[in-house]
């Protein structure tokens, strides 16, 4: 049974607060493992990779073999099903028109001095996607992860993608190639991040990277940031539905159930003013535990993390809410753009009974990969920003470093930085004769 | 003397990738110090605040004096003089009209199926600024960080900045004043970006934090990462200058020297097609290090890390600058726009020889925290969008889901994610009558 706090009764802020400052990930600490293996890498190169793979994927591979072959790829690609393969290409599809509208624009304007101001937005040359393998190896991830690159304008896009005793997802190979990643590299964990920041004699290095691991990958990344970019640090995730009494109880089960059985450390947290309702969705949630296929892990999860709030009403569920930040937040009310005008803080907003969030997970357009762990308070989900970055742009007349060109002066004096102001000062001398000598 | 290299030289390519894989700092491993620290601040809370300020930076504090009063703030702010206030307050009104026109809009549109799909910007609610103490104590970089984050529409914005034997900076205090910042604590290294990020019975927790500082504030930025979002972690500052020759050499040598005399560890480049220019400008270099205030930190820059460039023509230049992805980039050349289109990796780039770069470190309107260490590649200068985070939304109709739900249902199936496809069925049920039953 998950926790079912009332906001009514006496002890719900500490009860709430321990929700919020819950440990739902046994990290292990993998750090002094993974900064040996990068100096590995960095060491021995591609040897340090082989021999890596051959000892955590039990797989055998040469330099020549790192990369998945033109023909390999279309020999499993041709395992695909028609159906499919049209789904995934809906959600291509899908996904590309919604971040398509996300490339911002260039800037230039003249000021009241007669300097020209502005920015401009470029894209990174090389990105590289790291593809977890074995059972969290999700085809939409690579969609999610890939197209943002390629929409940003990405020159070199490569994929790293651990095959353990050399199984292939033929799914995530033929995402690959409809988001059109260039080389897929059959490594993973703490050596393939490695491998892409530092390089090898195969592997050229990239300069962000990006995509969901394991605690290795997770340190790797940690590490490597700042040599490269990297998105975030995933943690575990979760699902917050704001729901009044007049839903299905069984579509919120199936809601709350489809972030649990991603995971037994996953979150999934109801609220609603409805009592009621409340107990019937955790009895829907209870019968759709006997036969769901991942009932273990979804099971373990709702029991050990899930939650059910009964809230005076709305407005108290939207701050509830705000305090969470969750990941995704399902709004199944009647009027779900107004309650989400108060919502200010959550990775994606799902609105209306309509909106399950697996439509979010494939084909909705906006990106699943989110915020996770109450990180939403302070970051957003992957979005083509995640691979362009802008450059400022300053240009002064004269008659602008006349005007401004004093103050700033003034200012590198009082910092003790003689020579910025004596760059300013040179300036102003030859355009005033002297005058400021 | 700087390194002197010309790309028509055989050993032109290593010496340049040589000079791209410098090691410029010698950052200390403090790592295992950092996370002492954290975890005493974790522990302890003020305490342990109030006993490293003590061993740390001289300073005896109690929970009742970690932050300035404004009696305090007040007293410090009257000694500064109404020029530099006037300078102060130029600056802050042209940074604050920059960033203005940073804010991005939110967008919602209806898609084909009838889909409503968009984002939102929302602030983050507190945010924290790290500021060095000492020679590094820099007013500018108050204002550069705090405003943006009021641009934005952070609520809450408070300032560390430690005040080693009790020596405050009345500069900075006014500019934390002029910026708009809530509070200023007189606390800084690991224990302070500690206590940002967890919060003591004193200091409320931020949700991100922003600022420069030495390499325990770097390590602890980096730890807390996650927990709190942040802003970059800085490395040595760097300018890079492509000039024609029609160019006052002391002008250029006084912009390669403002980046110099920062630190023994930063890094100034003039690239230029014009070698009798080249040699100008160093001479004029060694005529300025003669005089200059800080010649000795400047000298040491341009002596170990400074590099010359003749390369063929600009096209070359600019080349090489990309590879370089400068924090700085100068163009003093005839056409500045026409190089400027050219150029793919830069954090800020100053037009024409009317621009030196001082302009942007206080004046020019642009963030001068800019990426460093070659990180241009994959990231940008702060901006507003450093205190905002994105919301996606999707609000599905009926017939919406009728039309993309099967193909969610078929990828949630091709990832054995059973609920994720049993929460678009049951609706789809509904909405059919029972027909994909």
């Amino acid at each position: 049974m998950p926790q079912f706090l009332n906001t009514q009764d006496a002890g719900f802020e500490p009860a709430f607060v321990a929700l919020l400052g819950m440990k739902r990930e046994d990290s292990p600490d993998v750090d002094a493992a993974v900064a040996a293996i990068i100096a590995d890498v960095r060491d021995r190169g591609d040897q340090a990779i082989i021999d890596l793979t051959a000892k955590f994927d039990r797989l055998t591979l040469t330099p020549e073999t790192l990369a998945f072959t033109p023909a390999q790829i279309a020999a499993e690609i041709a395992k695909v099903s028609a159906e499919d393969r049209a789904a995934l290409e809906l959600a291509a599809a899908r996904v590309r028109a919604y971040h398509e509208r996300q490339l911002p624009e260039d800037a230039m304007w003249q000021d009241e001095t007669g300097a020209m101001l502005g920015w401009r937005w470029t894209p990174v040359s090389a990105a590289g996607l790291y593809v977890p393998g074995g059972l969290a190896s999700y085809p939409s991830s690579v969609l999610m992860n890939a197209i943002p690159a390629k929409v940003a304008g990405v020159e070199r896009l490569v994929v790293v993608c651990p095959t353990p005793d050399g199984v292939v997802n033929p799914l995530v190979l033929l995402a690959a190639q409809i988001a059109g990643v260039d080389t897929v590299y059959r490594i993973g964990g703490a050596q393939a991040v490695a491998a892409l920041a530092y390089g090898t004699k195969t592997i050229c290095p990239v300069d962000k990277i990006t995509g969901p691991g394991n605690a290795f990958v997770a340190a790797a990344k940690r590490r490597v940031f700042g040599k490269v970019g990297i998105d975030m640090i995933a943690g575990p995730s979760e699902i917050l539905v704001i729901a009044d009494g007049d839903n299905d109880p069984d579509w919120i089960a199936l809601d709350l159930l489809s972030q649990a059985e991603h995971d037994e450390s996953a979150q999934s947290i109801l609220i609603t003013p409805d009592a009621a309702f409340a107990k019937a969705v955790v009895a829907a949630v209870e019968k759709r535990l006997e036969t769901l296929e991942r009932r273990a892990i979804a099971g373990a999860s709702w029991r050990d993390f899930g939650a059910v709030i009964v809230t005076r009403d709305l407005d108290e569920a939207a701050a509830l809410s705000n305090r969470v930040a969750p990941e995704h937040l399902e709004l199944c009310v009647a009027d779900p753009d107004a309650l989400s005008a108060k919502i200010t803080h959550a990775g994606a907003i799902f609105l209306g009974g309509w909106t399950p969030e697996a439509i979010g997970d494939y084909v909705g357009g906006p990106n699943h990969v989110l915020p996770t762990a109450r990180s939403a308070r302070f970051s957003s989900g992957l979005s083509v920003m995640d691979f362009l970055k802008r450059t400022t742009l300053a240009k002064m007349t004269p008659e602008a470093l006349a005007t401004i060109g004093p103050a700033a002066e003034r200012l590198a004096q009082s910092e003790s930085l003689e020579a910025h102001g004596l760059s300013v000062r040179a300036r102003l001398n030859r355009l005033n004769g002297g005058k400021y000598e």
